[in-house]
């Protein structure tokens, strides 16, 4: 893998879209949309898609029409920006709730090696015209990535990264505020959050802001990952806020952090309380976890008749100081290849394209709110759930005495005849 | 669709494999594994299925070598036969347990018109070879479909389908029992199940046959669909044997039968109690369900850290009696395709591929168990998982004055400025 020890955060995803492997893939490319719209017949990637998205042939996910000011700005600034829409029958006593979701991925600004207040108004000033392409498109609640204001430092196990965090209105939020309430957008804001009144701990937190530029409340992430780089241990606890749904002006929504999305149960407590839409901002990277990254999203989106809408960052941080992996190979500087490829998963068990491997990017996605109920109808997965008895279960399995439910063989031990 | 008025089922899976679209699909395809390995060049074909199954370039999922004697009779009776190996680390502390599964998929022997004796009969022949092949292959754990010594018939909602139904230890299962003694082989065996003990009602349940031939015992399916032309509540209630692993002489077995497989919660319940592999016996058709397929077993896998091994049928039953779909549209004979694809899927993301969409098969899958509790140690989510927390949200939920955790936004009605 390339490495730069300079300490620099690199930016081909900038000049070189789709060009090389830096990523360490095989062969460069864009998206696996994009590699198989490209290499395959139409009638083929037609019913591939079919398969893999959940689109049927007659009943494409239509991409929507953007303004002028948007597709500017995103060749302005080379951002990948992608628009799609999801369909939902008519209902007689129901109006459509159509609701314009936009999600940013997107690469660190300067190198780590940076000044920290550098560093993060890099990303600041970085970000603003994605915002402002979502606002100028109408979007009306956008999610940025996890922790979106610094590098993803918990590979070093260094604290000073602590640094980077602020208290739920500090200046990140402040940035936030005032374009949401110029363009009257919910935005979903990931930070590293330093929690004041209580003895200044640190936290992974997701602040809400409601279209007003309002601070609508928090919730903290629930399930924390010590696996490969992610020491994220090391800096914070399980989050104690529950599993909250924000009722904002343009519907209910949830937010699972990260590695909470490995957990059927947590997207499962978002869907009991209400949530319509549940966002899952996370940093992750190729190795470790790309090929679980659209079966989560999905499964959830199925299991829970809810939308889910998947962020990740992109691109390589390459940190000052060498650290070691658990694995036994030498120090290195970085945490691998963070693959973007956001998306949208429908409780129809349909999905849009994802964002670029490679680029910062902008995914635009209308849904109607109705699907998810339309879908509780049809599939009566929550009426068909028998949750009386996983109570009993799990209520059961938590204690140290359990004994699992295990029916032997009696000849176990019999040879073969 | 193409259909029979003689209510006769169609064979052509096994006279034109591959070559046309009468399942539904705009191109005539064996599997999408086969369909983009044969329309890809070998580069993009390795990346894709790297995205797609979690194969690293490096460590492909090899197939393993088969006997000659199973090879001929895959031939001679024209079934799909593929054979793949899960690999694992090498342990200090524990030898390898690597356990060869064995998944049947077939579609019906007679037209449903034919005596129901014959019927089932007709089965019994057909799969003999194929289990001869499993057999002969050394395969220590064999799964057969859902409801494989019947057609599909629940469609109908015709109560006099439930003659097909036997007790545990029915014709069925004595087939089974001298075939499991003979190759030393568990059998798990899905049947429609009369218990003559309690009022000769009927079950959906899986028979877990061990390889002296004895009865283990069984599970009753635990969730039941009343969706589509799923009218399955019609025929039986929902199972009351719990989550029961299966201790047998290859490793910890469980059933997850047919729509279960959409609960995260019943997935989760199976691997509390301990289960290596999870066996999905199904049977569901392509417009319904087939972009679902792979999701729900794979993420069950993952967030598991089980083996997970899908089965579904295969072909278009045709029914005497044309019925009703509750969809508005004509009344008609068939359920649709049944789209095969049985294939396994690892706890580390990977997976198979698929057999065919269209022809009977036996998937033949080396597998380590030790990968289980490999993963289970790397990624930590059974340690990270919070029962407790969930213990209390489950039981909380069940109370009919549950009120959901809902944070609104006080400026919601609040025009934008």
């Amino acid at each position: 893998m390339e490495k730069n020890q300079n300490g620099e955060a690199r930016n081909e995803e900038e000049s070189k879209p789709s060009s090389y492997g830096s990523d360490g893939s095989i062969c460069g490319y864009d998206s696996l949309h994009r590699l198989l719209k490209d290499n395959l017949n139409p009638h083929h990637f037609q019913e591939v898609n079919r398969l893999l998205t959940g689109l049927n042939c007659g009943k494409a996910l239509e991409m929507i029409d953007l303004p002028e000011s948007a597709t500017a700005l995103s060749v302005e600034h080379g951002f990948d920006l992608q628009a799609f829409y999801f369909q939902a029958d008519k209902e007689l006593l129901r109006e459509p709730r159509v609701v314009r979701v936009g999600l940013i991925q997107n690469s660190i600004a300067l190198p780590t090696t940076a000044h920290f207040l550098d560093q993060k108004k890099g990303i600041f000033k970085k970000l603003k015209p994605i915002i402002d392409a979502a606002g100028s498109s109408g979007v009306n609640i956008l999610c940025l990535q996890e922790a979106w204001m610094m590098p993803f430092a918990f590979c070093t196990r260094e604290k000073r990264w602590c640094e980077f965090a602020e208290p739920v209105d500090g200046e990140s939020t402040e940035f936030l505020q005032s374009l949401a309430l110029k363009y009257n957008m919910v935005i979903i804001s990931p930070i590293l959050e330093r929690d004041i009144n209580h003895g200044e701990v640190i936290w992974n937190t997701a602040v809400v802001i409601g279209n007003h530029g309002n601070i609508i409340g928090k919730h903290r992430k629930n399930h924390i990952p010590r696996v490969g780089d992610f020491n994220e241990s090391t800096y914070y606890m399980e989050g104690n806020t529950g599993h909250p749904v924000f009722e904002t002006a343009f519907g209910k929504i949830a937010i699972n952090i990260c590695y909470g999305r490995h957990h059927p149960l947590n997207w499962l407590a978002f869907g009991l309380n209400g949530a319509e839409i549940v966002f899952n901002p996370s940093a992750t990277v190729g190795e470790l976890s790309e090929p679980m990254w659209p079966i989560e999203a999905r499964n959830a989106a199925i299991a829970n008749s809810y939308y889910v809408a998947s962020i990740n960052r992109v691109g390589t941080e390459i940190f000052p100081n060498a650290f070691t992996s658990g694995d036994g190979k030498p120090a290195h500087a970085d945490f691998g290849h963070f693959y973007g490829s956001s998306h949208i998963s429908a409780p129809d068990a349909s999905c849009t394209p994802s964002l670029s491997r490679n680029r910062d990017g902008l995914l635009i996605t209308d849904m109607n709110l109705n699907l998810c109920r339309q879908v509780k109808d049809r599939w009566g997965f929550r009426m068909t759930s028998r949750y009386d008895l996983y109570a009993e279960t799990l209520s059961s399995y938590v204690k140290p005495e359990f004994e699992p439910q295990v029916i032997s063989d009696p000849l176990l031990h019999k040879k073969p005849l």
